[in-house]
């Protein structure tokens, strides 16, 4: 591999990781925002002034009231969100390879006490209204045998690196809406969503219709911050509950509070999706320019699903480059790697892994 | 209130506020460790070389192998360890106030899918051995009518703030065990349990009998870490699994890690702990000397339940101190409030409200 | 034991039992009920004109418009009725030996998805307004800490043999509604207290302000057959799908809606229930001649909870008697025994028992 | 309809009913096998005579020591038995149109409190080795992300009519227990794939490698009873907490018990099942003179697939025959409609349907 110019700038770690955007630390601003938290006593499980400030933000943010309930992580987000959707005998419809079906280890069904996912295929990671119709249509004329729907959750990004534009959420949420669903939308990338639309957070959630909204940090900068924001004002008092029976309740919650103040000022979360879609866009631009590469995905947001000969996927691994392989789309018959990029990611990096996978 | 010569001194919120150890922030060694973690690219999900070791650190803690999984919330801990002792159709004994039974929202049921808390009645706070053996006897002579005992919980302090010495422990254990049952310790205040007996850490958990502990952090120094510590090999593989569905599964894993590191490195956990029992004992010394106050248990951690004179109450309730009235242990008729000293405290702080109560 | 004169008279097994009303035979009634329904095809899962007819009946009976519900077991009826009045994260107030906390294992926290059964005690089995609004008041001042109160049930008998009189219900259940919880009545001996009482089925379930009833049949003559009374119109939707998802859907109904159409008609219901009140009432008068013996508690329906002296209960034991040693009501030193009689017991039966018991 | 002669046959329900087994009542040998046993006082909950007795029997029948738990529905029995083979955290393959998975409103993940049902597809309703084996990998690379699968539920016959042959079961099941997994018959037509194969029950179950079976009898001539077949010893005692806990143990269990116990004497289960196969083999070659009518799948027990053509199914539905249409197998472009014989059909009753089949 002497032949491989690139090698000797690849010396950190982060340019060699493309699996996820979970491998980055946190942003010097959150933890920043962390050392100014710490001081001195304050109420505990949220009644603190910290946790009150971002009450007041997310309103700001979201151009109305809200209830806001900050968590760890992204898989109690979503499984709390969807346990004030669902009643245990009824139904959530998700994408069939949504990741609350296929990687929260049964979390919602956990937090549901049973409720059934019910997975609904799409080649681009999108649900359409056509299809949430039909299914509703036939789930209900089962009657008392098949649990009946309550729920659909569409993920912003979804899990093909897609994401829905106002209009079409709109479109689906109106039909959600009208068979007499709630939407959740888990928005593990909605910044990156949010980004790359160039729409306000609120045309892409609550304008939209999306009823209860699980808005991702930690993949974009946090330690371990996502929240649970309820449009509906119903849901929130049972998810208080909830939460704390789920042990997700921080007694010292500040430090949960404070890392969202600072994601959600000055732009930051905006700012860390807006480079690392940067990023995937550059990082696509150089695979086109490779023989035998060809995305299978539009590149929406920060995740790239990419065919690659087999020789620039083994060069890539032998160089230390890591990334995962995927489960191809619905009618691709070839082998499908996944590329995610990040906040903090440089352009180096970008072009250090299309370098070695260019001299393949 | 002019003639209350120490307001002057009550400037900061700290000295005010009894009411619980989760209104502290954090030590500077736990903010530290996490900002030295913030750097570059690591595994996620917990195979990153933080959590190894953390891991290797526990061993050495504890002398012997074990599975360690921290969590950001006691109330996490503690559920998750009973889940992987009690069968849903199984019942687990504490104390009739323990705070599983009592304080966590139901959350051992949730994440026992319905195990039955049986609580057994204490002055102390303490279980003995015999109430137990009792109490399966009774459960066995029910057959499939009534939830057969898998575990007991044991607090360690007590929610009286006594605490169980290794003896009185390993007789409860060995009695537990006997009866093919397992023990499960929530240890929300181990560090001032182990700092007031003068014991290892060993001897005060597995070497004593139990089977898988809940070890605090939050209260004692951390922003939010506690860990699940398991003696017993077989139940580590399980409670993987249940982590990750209850969403405990941070993906950033080495911002829990690195507090929990830190946390038992250089004894700082035994340095916390042995100050907010000085305080506990500090301000019982100061209370002695009041007219009609009186401890209704042993100071034995850092809590104290206390019967102080309505004049008393009433008086620092004026000067803004803050602590809450308690239900009265059995045999008690006199109302009683709780005081909880906190491993930042300061011995003014504890002078302050022992002079404004003498002044009353 | 050549001088019990009794023993030729107790040939037949029925004689020897006192253990419970669960041992006995179905009433001939509806025997021949399930005869008759067993011609030809008809819908399933309740849609067939057997079940329509059990509605109408009911509704007679009840004097309203109610769902009725019929389930093969009492602990079904009562988890079902209590898992749509109460979300997983809520509690349910119950007396402290209420069937459905001892003796149901744990089917209350499994339909319920871990709602908290909070026991509450008393003397005679009742319970009584101002321990209901005390304990709600504690719950509500912990917040998410603490399981929120959604419902209460009260057993009609109690599990001490007493019945709420329609004045004593109406008083508890209003304090209940005051404090925005609902009721649930477990009627497993229901015909027995109305018999008792004289009064109507309104009186004794709706209008004293029972939200949802447990009805009880197979104790009293049914082969397998309760029923779910929903007076509150709301619940009997989401019931349909509990009772389904529980396995409790018969799909051949018929068969379980002729035995409560049977029990409901011609008022075998409350025959079967007067006569073994009449057998409890016999019994008493007869063990209230021996010398030692004492009711612990009045008898009101058909149990009977006494002390005897030691001679006697060996004396009958060695005669074969059978019945349960029982653990003492508060502030009852003696040990207890439970007696109960049944539909189909005989006055010589209750004879003979009197007569080995005088004999000792 | 002046020109359709056969009306005129047509006066009982049952010959209308092609909607399933479940519209049919009892077989007489099993109501006097009620009735028989509705003698005397005898001890409750299954420890009674008439229960032993059919634990021998079952253990004759089936050539080994087996455990029965007796319940009233298949839904009771298939969730019950799967929540002894799945955790909470695990997952269970079955076909994507199990009953398991379609049609009981969500039974197995109450049961197993969220475990999660992964369907596989197939044209015939078989399960294969390789796709098991495929699915099992690909969930274990997975890791805590996704539920592991602990299970696999067959449906015998399937839910498409078909049986799988001794040797086909024995593939499956050798295939599943060397990934380390638990086979789960669901035999609701047992007695049709026994009858038809012309195997022990013994070869079509435990010796072809089924840990344990739901034996249904209710849909060929029991009036609501089933049976937990436990094959793998260690699971009966968890079983009996678990059927207690669910609300399935019957207090007066003989009900139940001699049901099963007639049911399997002197073959009643084999010649019922036999009838109804003979039904069905008899409407198969009636339809197969029609033209443009054709079979979907083959007939191998109770049931039929096929595509009719429309002016054929409108004139049955104006003569009043009942059957449902069905979604279509993979690869069947045309609708297709499903009947159903049953133990009690007549010939006349088939031929009545094929007569205006044909006269369409």
């Amino acid at each position: 591999m002497a032949d491989v110019p690139v090698t000797s700038e690849m010396s950190l770690l982060t340019r060699l990781e493309f699996t996820s955007d979970n491998i980055t630390g946190a942003s010097p601003e959150i933890l920043a925002a962390l050392a100014r938290a710490n001081e001195g006593a304050v109420a505990s499980y949220g009644s603190d002034p910290h946790t009150a400030a971002l009450e007041r933000l997310a309103e700001a943010i979201f151009e109305r009231p809200v209830a806001i309930l900050p968590v760890a992580t992204g898989t109690a987000a979503n499984a709390l969100a969807l346990s004030a959707l669902a009643r245990p005998f009824q139904g959530i419809y998700c994408h069939a390879v949504a990741h609350a079906m296929t990687d929260e280890c049964g979390a919602p069904e956990f937090y549901t006490a049973g409720a059934k996912l019910l997975g609904l295929p799409s080649r681009d990671g999108r649900l359409r209204p056509a299809q949430l119709a039909e299914a509703v249509q036939w789930a209900r004329s089962n009657g008392v045998h098949h649990v009946q729907p309550a729920a659909v959750t569409v993920s912003q990004a979804t899990e093909w690196g897609t994401i829905y534009t106002p209009e079409a959420l709109a479109a689906l949420a109106a039909q959600v809406h009208e068979l007499g669903l709630k939407v959740h939308m888990d928005g593990a990338r909605f910044a990156n969503a949010v980004a790359r639309l160039g729409c306000t957070p609120a045309e892409a959630s609550w304008r939209a219709g999306v009823d209860i909204l699980s808005l991702g940090a930690t993949k974009n900068g946090a330690l371990a911050a996502e929240a649970i924001v309820v449009f509906d004002s119903t849901l929130g008092a049972e998810l208080g509950f909830r939460r704390k029976r789920g042990g997700h309740l921080w007694s010292k919650m500040r430090f949960l509070s404070v890392q969202l103040s600072a994601y959600l000022t000055d732009d930051l979360w905006l700012r860390n999706a807006r480079h690392s879609n940067a990023m995937a866009d550059r990082l696509a631009v150089g695979l086109a320019a490779i023989p035998g590469a060809r995305l299978v995905q539009p590149v929406e947001a920060n995740e790239l699903f990419v065919v690659l000969p087999d020789p620039v996927t083994a060069r890539l691994r032998e160089h230390g480059f890591r990334f995962y392989d995927w489960p191809s789309p619905e009618g691709e018959a070839a082998a499908v790697v996944r590329l995610v990029t990040s906040y903090d990611m440089r352009a180096s990096d970008v072009d250090g892994f299309v370098a070695v996978a260019a001299a393949a």
